[in-house]
């Protein structure tokens, strides 16, 4: 996750409290943080320097390693980063997940064994990047949001998985202990399935298929709320209502933005020309672009949607006024004449005849009565009411 | 059908209450179920298991074969999917057709046998896909949306066709029982046509085909609902019309989703240079092409005139509030002087000679007149009304 | 024309009426006749079928060949459908025109004698096709939207013009009696001009030039139109105006999706590579492809300048509204703090000392003067009036 | 200046009337004549046809030729077309400037004595076509929007150079004497600069150049139109302000079409391959190039700016009604209820028990202040003013 | 920066008052300076002329000079231009970096000693133009935007940094002194990193680097500032914010134009086949480029939310005309009737039995509750209060 967390679970409450009513707390609700990401480097530092900027989010880096052929498999916790690095002459297979990004000396040394670019290692630090595949000399290199969703707070939280592919080893990194890669380590225990029997770069499109999975719940769960919006603006158009809608268009916003990228990185990894890529897996690719090109359709229906929903507000709020204005002018235009003629009756002249008439005073009570019922009648007419 | 199939309905029928007046049942009209497939494998099972999510839309399989040349045709319903496989060897075309998706033992049957890609079974069992196609070696493989349109509900429904196309063979894949393949069936019975002649493209070809021709009944029907809206706005813009407008942009955003991809598709099948399409077929499929990118464009035409309604429905409202304010200011504008006058004669001061002037009660009269016409002068002049 | 005739001609009839400010006759306007096409084939039928399905235009299908070369002319009506087979083999050019679609026997004599294929016999008689040209074997295919403007009904119609060009010799079809091609005629007739001395290739450019060349009418129609809408917009916003610019942009709307496919069809014309086209030819062609652009161009800009329109409506009745809400209130406070004085000194408490003041009632009114010229010095500092 | 140029000039008095508070007049406001371009051809006159269509904009056609090389310049004007004709064989430069177009005699002798296709010389007549450059055997053609700006009518008006580069000589038609290209003629007067070094398409450049160079400055003047706009929104949003964003937006409209495909025209002079453009001078084109993009870039950010203009006048205006109505809700809620206490105390009923306390009259006065209190606290805490 | 600094100075005192909510000085608000830049020659002088159009920013040119390999570092400031001439052939690396524009002499005779084309030095000078790479025979030459952000004014400023690329040297141009280059100078001095080591094209790189990363502190800036004004929206929609909404959518626009085409400029740079760029270099463009990519991403974000909040403002307003109507209402509809019933019994007709009934008068006060009490139920009901 990246360093804007803190800020993000303060949205999440806050817009919470928005649903129940309470407006003020959305004063601090603070998106920048998710929006404008500065590269991990200092400014003015040299390209490729380790450096990690955001706060540290686990309290002690965690190696996993798996290293497995069709027959048997290893999975253990790392002590110390050295133990890493038999994997790259160990064929078949062997994968270490690093979780916790802060302690750049074991970055460095893993940097440094398996030959990786300086601006790959710059990359893996630099949180919230774009998605993108890059072809290196002897290996692949992945970066992928991860997203999450916070049900407390409606609101779409991103990490960033790093990945690299190299001819017999994945390395993975993230900033904190996560579940999303949890399907792929529990079919690579089961042993069923193929994932045992490929290669290294079944093993990415594994992780990378789990990470795409992961997006349809979150898409369900948005359109969910997408949904309860829509009921609430024909049923309540409250301010409230019309907060929501435009936190929502903000997750989509940002959640469009945050896998738009993938849609090509993923085609480049499908039409990749590099050794590391087995034909056979590309298959595979292609079967988890066509997943991720059906997500951003979804998001950009979802938006489509969303959208038109200002509108229904607008227009529901507009329906409201009129109604209103209805209630005022039918009152009005029904007791003002009245009011005067009684007005007329109340002067203090000395010579009204009408007043020493006898039946004058039921007279105008007809009078006003038939007024009153002509209103009443064209108001029908015009079915205001 | 896919699994949103009970939550569509219920859209139906409640739709069809709002049309009527009723507004409160809108609470249940649900359309993320469409909106958002989730891939047809649980989460975390290894990519090609054979996992039937949806609920289960039909009591048995049902297999029909269908075995033909120009002067023989075989149709039977079969017992058993083995009997299925003949028509792998059997030339010259045959074609299996499968309605009803759950018992995946068949599939896998079927899948083992025709020696079909892991994915593309998943893909049969995954509804909701993106329209495509992919050429695999030794076969093409289609998913195509089939559409219905449900007239009591205003709603359209779309169906997963998946078509597998062999050297002499064509396989189909259903939900449920369905009539839209059912025109192609009747031209194989009579054997006229050039269908009987040519081989299992073009069966692939005629198959589609029927699937496009669909869409322009329903199109023709989403027309007549557009065309209806309008009218409604124009004369009566009552809430429920921008409902039905939302519906109709909804159903039409789904449309879009469902047919756009097919554009792809298509293009691709007309410029396919697999051997498995005669080059005297592809001028067929660059017809159906023809047709698809005839049908995108009424979608898009469609979407444009109902985009335009939403603002004609805020200016009629618009207009309504301005004439409603009118009759306000007009009633106001004329009795509240009056009222005023009316007001100064009624005081109680000891000294105001007017009282005691014998006219003065019909000059006041006369002067009220004057004003009041002075009034209604100035509103005829600002043509108010 | 298409079978969409005698409901636009209903359009034009009441949307004129709408135009003398008759609301109720738009409840008739239909025009998801010319929205919605269906393939000309009945539902279920073999592709290639020869189905006529809109109503017959003409009493009789009328063949007029035309046969020259630079020295010599022969234009006669043929009796016979077989007459017209010998172009065929005489060059140096002939052409006939089909008027009249329904007598489908002699289309498919037409068909079969100059090798045309099903498909396009199919085309020719499917109305309402986007513009495309279409390369087969021996001669090139055209589909092409003629328009015409029906200056009563501000409508515009189109009709479909199908030419097939060969080596020595050019068909045309539409579905009943025009004059656009009347020119071409003439020209051909006058001798005059290239297009004596040039083959069947600049005949058919001749004609199609003769097509484009009546959109160029049609817009300056349009554009006198909408100049007319903006006036009347900017004059006096009434709800008849919103209806007249609804239908210019619908009008508008079909027009450009009558139109965008033609760039695409003459493109692929001025870029072919076909024998049938000689080189000269085709810097016409490439001619008639700049008007084309020119007239796509054109209409885009007059869906800029009607879609500005709406805008300037709603604001017009925006500031109507807040006109009539200035009256309202100007009347309203300066009456209604006066008719409170007035209440005030018309109380009967017994203790009153003001009213028994000789100068109270002209001092009354020396205060409510004041205070009304205060309320219109306000006013006045705001600019309301 | 195209055929229009009456109409212009009327828009332009208009308008400016419209600024100063008159709107009638622009009743007279015509832009279909810019809008709305035939082809130079009379509909039915056979293609390459020499007629001119618009009004004659000179008396006489004037034929100057400038001959040089680095050494010498020879400048003078011409009696007789055939004089021009020496620059076809006479190295290194001649440049032919045609100023009106209506004597077709000239210009059909210019056409076949320099070898100009019979299309070319129609479209130097056929006035309002989009910018173009079209490579013919022997010379390039380029047709060129040069634009004016009309200080008192805020209107742009277009008129159109064509423009023939062929091995050593340059022709130039316009429609009337201008001043866009006397840049150009100083240069090559004064004879610094590369110009007299250098060959024709070096001049072509320079004259492509000094048209694209006058785009600034009319860019400069409609950035302050729209700047002068932008204030009269905010500070007083009059509805003539609305007509004026209106009149800039559609010329705006007008000047992204006529500049917009310059983009494509300049760009395949850049690239063009052409023996006749030196590879030295095609580093210059691209400067020209970069420069109409940059005025594209500048038409569309204004575009944008004034796009944004009309919504900032909607939200004035609603912002106005807000604020009539909190007047009239203010003095409505303040004075209804106290009129409705002096209404009590003004009815005459027998008994009445307050009416005859001696200290009701005052306490009533201090009953209505506390009212009247409690509604300015109201108000004010709801910060209506 | 560019000639339009006293401007946009002076915007951003203004901007600043409106902030504190002095809406007046923005009338002198101009944006017009930094939209429309004229190329920087003289209308009508010829190419390549080296003419300083803009004010001048600087008192003095100042030269300085940067020569280094590995092992050592050389850096003085110039006193004569010539010095500058021995970094041509003095290989590893020199730079020159020119501050100020004005002197002409100096920037000719930089020219002709480098080689440098006539038009690349007029671009030099040529201020306020897009981000461009150029390549030339022996040298690239780089526009970039170097951007500030000026938090007083809330307004982005943007100059223009020219860099030529030499084989063994590197060439800067900028209008004045400014530190956004600084962090690379000093990592020359400090001699860690790659630096050093590196050529010219890393020199370059570098340099391009820093300017980029600025964007990223600017994005951080306005992502605040959008923040800020979407809290202001929902609280207290007043007129100056919607002020503010529209500078900060027009810095956005000039943000936005301003690095768009850097896009393209980096892509160039990344995919040049020059010999001048080393292949490992490449791979450090590549990561700029995809930084660059990322700003426009941002800057396109901040755009959405932007456009979001003009709707959040205009719903706002309506939500509060809407509030200001249901006060009005209630207190005009619930007093309207008791007025009219206080008027009645203050008439003074003879014979009106009611006044003399004695419990009459605390029955009509029962009655009035009783209407009152309606009233407010009914309007409870509607959920009006």
């Amino acid at each position: 996750m990246t360093n804007f967390a803190s800020v993000a679970s303060n949205l999440g409450t806050v817009t919470k409290g928005a649903l129940n009513g309470a407006l003020h707390p959305l004063r601090s609700v603070r998106m920048a943080g998710r929006l404008v990401h500065r590269s991990g480097r200092k400014p003015g530092a040299p390209p490729g320097s380790l450096v990690h900027s955001g706060p540290q989010k686990v309290e002690k880096v965690r190696l996993r390693l798996f290293e497995y052929d069709a027959d048997r498999l290893q999975e253990r916790t790392l002590e110390d980063v050295s133990e890493a690095f038999a994997i790259r002459d160990n064929p078949p297979v062997g994968w270490v997940n690093v979780d916790g990004l802060h302690d750049t000396d074991i970055l460095g040394q893993i940097r440094d064994s398996f030959g990786i670019h300086l601006l790959v290692m710059e990359d893996v630090l630099t949180l919230g990047q774009r998605a993108k595949m890059e072809e290196y000399e002897g290996y692949l290199f992945f970066v992928l949001p991860m997203l999450t969703f916070d049900e407390d707070t409606l609101t779409v939280h991103a990490e960033q998985l790093s990945l690299v592919l190299g001819p017999s080893w994945v390395l993975t990194f993230q900033e904190r202990f996560g579940d999303v890669l949890e399907p792929v380590r529990e079919r690579l225990r089961n042993g069923h399935g193929r994932i045992r029997q490929r290669g290294s770069d079944y093993l990415a499109y594994a992780l990378i298929d789990a990470v795409v999975d992961r997006y349809f719940g979150i898409l369900e769960k948005l359109g969910d709320v997408a949904e309860d919006l829509e009921e609430a603006v024909m049923e309540d158009p409250a301010p409230e209502v019309l907060h929501r809608i435009n936190h929502l268009k903000k997750e989509l916003l940002l959640l469009r933005r945050s896998i738009w990228p993938l849609r090509e990185a993923l085609s480049a990894f499908a039409r990749t020309e590099s050794e590391l890529v087995a034909e056979g897996t590309q298959i595979f690719v292609r079967d988890v672009y066509d997943h991720a090109i059906q997500v951003i359709d979804t998001v950009e229906t979802l938006r489509d949607l969303t959208g038109g929903m200002t509108d229904l507000y607008l227009s529901s709020v507009g329906q409201r006024t009129n109604e209103v204005m209805k209630v005022l002018t039918i009152m009005a235009s029904i007791f003002i004449p009245l009011t005067f003629m009684a007005g007329i009756y109340g002067m203090n002249f000395d010579v009204m005849p009408e007043l020493h008439v006898p039946w004058a005073y039921p007279v105008l009570w007809l009078v006003m009565l038939a007024v009153a019922g002509a209103m009443v009648w064209y108001f029908r007419k015009k079915k205001w009411f």
